[in-house]
């Protein structure tokens, strides 16, 4: 289809258009392939979320940008696209994650996290006078099912991964994990993985300057972000592996 | 009719063209067909639904996936379509089956349920502010009436089946039913009838991994969910009995 | 009028055109017209209301397809359009027969029952924000006046009537009744003209598996939907009396 | 003005010309002739609205349409235009005429009720998300002022009359009364003169079937509807006047 | 400017064009000038508001059109433009008054009911999903400033003036009163100008029955609409005077 | 910029134009500069609020057109632009000043009333629905901080000036300010500037009917508004002076 | 892309277009660069939001207008763009931290009050009926994690940097500081920065009147304005050291 009928379905908020598709979900989706990129990974070991950091200025403090976030003890997220539209949709997890506890004393499953966030993408979908959120997020979590990975889209659609990329690098992440992802790594080879994969993309070094990396393994149950040191340290292993274009 | 007075139609939300149809209803509609398919089938026997499960990528974990859902113990449910939609209406079915069990102390009959989705379903279509629900949904159950198997629209009209399928492939999937649907079949044979239309359409192998069924059976009156192992196991029979094109 | 005037006003809800003429409730009739078709008679022994049933697919069961609805003990009702509409004013109507006995522990005038959702009708013909319902109604009863018949329109007007009919084959069953219709029938000769003009517009055999058929008598005062078995003893009758074109 | 320039202003509701007009509130007029013919008549003795009657089709049971209204035990009336619209003003001004004998223990004034109804005429001609109403309606009734007649127009304007006509022969109506109508008539006198105007324009025979007449007298101030028989022998006398073309 | 221009902006409600006009409140003053003429006059010894009548067709009972209404005690008003929206505004600014009586125990001042009044107007100017007012009125009274004389505008302004007239054909009255006004004039001066300013414009005769008149001095503040007869004994005595062009 | 692409973007209410702009509210401004022209100043001594008056007709009693207003005991202000918006802004002003005292008891600062209007005039230009008001206005006052004088734009901003105008004619009395303002004048000093600002502008004679003119001073901290023959007596002095060409 | 493509997008509030933007959010950006400069800088010792003033016309006292805001003891602000826009924001901001400190007892962290004003900038970008803030906000303070500086978008997305601005000239300030910023500034150090980068931009002199600085620093967490004879101190500082082209 060209442009010119898609011109005619895109100003009416959350309309079908005779195909049967929803320009202005598709749209936010462009918002989120416009964004910074974010990786996902669970193995056998551990659930894993990270995202590049990028310096726009020389005197922006990029350390002092958050990426990645404690949704609950158990669970991390973080998202790709629009950053209002971002953080008030992880604000919204950790609510209902606090909430959880609060009513049943015990972790929220990962994926009734992701659904009461998808449930509010998708009624921003079909309600006029809102616009869809502009975000992509990839919640990573470890709970009684074991590793646990999702990502939800603009349309309060989610699915389960074993390892997924949102924002404007994603396809070449996706191509790097589909020849190198495996199932039965261990907590420590899962992010390598993940800094293999990220370091292919990222636009600056050191690398521990322009990545941000959060985990959950099957052990601990409990969702840490990797001090730079410990990136460093991963990226120096790699290095001596070869296994980096540096 | 051509496309241009379509266009003329089907920017307003919900209101009638000259020849009294609603468009935003049928494009809804065309969203369904661009859904997975999903089959419902009733026999003497058992109310079965089942739905094609497609993996998108290899690193997608399809068997995470849920196309099929118990709404109460007796019924079973699934959609094709938008998947945020899909799943706020199973949400909102399986809320109105606990209340009736609360309310009436009994199990609610299948057309009742598949009734109060519909009206949710027709109010979307008929007020401004919103759009119609972009799913077709399939109710599978056993009542007091026997086996029932109905099939709601995003306009809010249901009609009860034998058989029937909503989705990309429905029609391939309609046309190998109205050959080999026999009503007399008992469980195991209305099963392999479901499993046997699927193979036809699905797009991998193992058939276990690509199909998702549920079932409900008049002895039992309990709705459950195939296992992969019972889902090969039927594939096999289906094989040696010269019934799929491996 | 030609075409192009029209298209100038049909799209804003129910605003008058420069004729006096509001387009959306025109094209809402337009949706009747597509409907199946249903008829309404009343003679001095019995109401009737009586619609076809279509087999879509050889997989519908249209014995469960529900075309007549009791409203109360002495009154029925079917529609022509859109079916989502149709069943929830058949549910107000249901609702306001019952509140009526419960307020005033006798059975409601039929005329007061049809006013009640014509009401309902004329406020989505006036009110921005909604559509008319795509629906005509009859409803059939025997009350304190005697055997009553009314039809309603999507405008909110209703009209009594010896004998109607609506939806898309609608003109020749009027043409039939123009000719055929008495006053003075019995029950049993008013429900074998109902037949008799329903069986010149299904579309297959035997006639009890497309039609139904209920009424209400001025002695019982109860309306009834016949069985597939009394259909079929009519149309043995009527075809002795060589009254079908078979 | 062109009709060019009047497209422009007709689309959004109740909003200004820039000669000053409100073109939703003319073209609900066109709804008003559009409708069947009502007429109103006062003299010193009585006040009187009656209204053609059309047999649409042999089928429909023109006895049974009404299209005069008691409102109170001292005012009837009748409209011309939307029926669904006529129908919910007349209930409007029936409930009003109730409160007013409940909380003032006395009959309305009839330009009382005349005024409430122009109210909710007049705000749904100033409010965006509705339309105005499509329904000129006549008020005939005798209060302490003695025969009232007033008519009310969509735009919520009322005016007092001695004669006047709404609806599509209007114009034929109102040019024989300008010719015939004297104040000093008795009630008899009253009742043929309205009996001789509707006679004029009805399209059928015997007259009793295609009019329908209501007045009030100064003597009883009671509304009542006249009974086929009377209106027959009205005729009858008329017509031995030589004042009916039979 | 053109009218081209104006075209764009005098669709949406309540706007601004480049050059700071608001074209619906300028429109909303062409259905006043549209209007009957209202005259109003203040002298030294009383306050006067008068308007023609028209006889719109000979079954019309002018006699029973209301055009001067008594606000309270002291304070009479009228209006030109829309008849519905000139009700609801003496009806609005009768109760004020009432309640100003019941709160304070004291006549309101005139202008504070004038401010009352165009408080509401100027609302229906500023926000959407109404229109303006179409009327322009006038308030007459005496209050503890002595004679009291002001005109209110479809925009919520108003000012004090000696005299003024809005309507159809107030410029020919304006004209005249700019020639014959006088301050020091007594009650019945008064009278017989607005009567003279009135007799050049009505369209018909006796005068009596084309214009009505209310007034109130400051010795009795009390406001009264002359009676017919009044009426004509002033038009005799203008007409000895050779005042008028009988 | 030309004007096509104002414009495209004129019509929305309340919305970013590519460049940043609210054209809304630029129109509104517009609306300002056809108003009467208003000045202010505000000197070590006192704080000025003067406007011009206009005859618009002779039968105008321009005396009682009040331009200048006492909000509260210290602060006065006027309005040029939309006469009904500005009476609704000094209601809120006088209200809101009342209940400063009401709750602290003490006078509310000159600044805070002018934030509290500005803070309404905001959300005039953020919000659907409403349209921005079409009023500058000058608040004038003396408080804990000496004398005060801001000047409020349709936008909700305001600026503290030593002096200036806002209307029709105030780039002419700017232009004058500009040369003639001194800080160090004493009130009578003040008042003298204020008046010939004025005289050089106002369209009639003698300048008392044409002006009115409110003031401040430091000693009183009391809003007074000058005497017709307090102005003459100063236009006397300025005549005698050599500054008013007369 | 060009700019046609930009018009179609532009006048629906915050929808998305085709390449995954919301045009609205960009356009309130370019409020913000019409907005006066306004500068950010944090060291080590202190964190300092400064801005320039500017003198529109010699009436205008530029003393009076106020560009930096305390929000609390240890947080100040400053805004370019729209003044009616930022100044509800900064009320905003002290409401909150105020908030913070009565229901915890302790000073709201910097980056907490930075994420409440973006939560309501963010819904005001996806909310119907509402247009963005048009502004962007500098947060300056100090707190548990030391110097602490965000800059707040339109679109509710903020940053952290070392040293920002934002408005007409920021283009310049930003490659002033660029070259010029250092980490390990004592607080003189610092605010002689902020005065040097803002000198190069101001246009008038003394710089004192021409600019207004805020700072707090890490031993006194206390928010302060300088005073016009300390800005003048370090300006005369700057101008030894050559560091000003006067």
């Amino acid at each position: 289809m060209g442009f010119s009928m898609a011109a005619a379905y895109d100003r009416a908020i959350t309309i079908f258009s005779p195909d049967g598709r929803i320009y202005q979900v598709e749209y936010a989706f462009e918002a989120v392939r416009r964004g910074w990129t974010t990786i996902g990974i669970r193995t056998k070991s551990a659930s894993i979320v990270a995202a590049e950091k990028r310096k726009i200025t020389q005197l922006i403090d990029e350390k002092a940008i958050q990426k990645i976030f404690k949704i609950d003890d158990h669970i991390g997220a973080s998202y790709a696209g629009m950053a209002g539209d971002g953080r008030i949709l992880i604000s919204y997890a950790i609510n209902q994650a606090l909430l959880h506890r609060f009513y049943y004393d015990e972790p929220a499953p990962v994926e009734y996290i992701t659904k009461l966030v998808c449930d509010v993408k998708q009624a921003y979908t079909q309600h006029a006078g809102v616009r869809p959120f502009g975000v992509a997020m990839i919640f990573a979590g470890v709970d009684e099912k074991g590793t646990q990975l999702f990502m939800t889209e603009p349309s309060g659609r989610y699915l389960s991964y074993y390892a997924t990329a949102i924002g404007e690098k994603s396809n070449n992440v996706i191509e790097f994990l589909e020849k190198n992802y495996k199932y039965d790594l261990d907590t420590s080879e899962s992010l390598k993985l993940a800094i293999q994969a990220l370091a292919g993309i990222v636009e600056g070094k050191p690398f521990e300057d322009y990545m941000e990396i959060g985990y959950v393994d099957v052990e601990s149950r409990r969702f840490r972000i990797l001090m730079p040191n410990e990136i460093r340290k991963y990226v120096e292993e790699l290095d001596k592996e070869g296994k980096l274009k540096m």
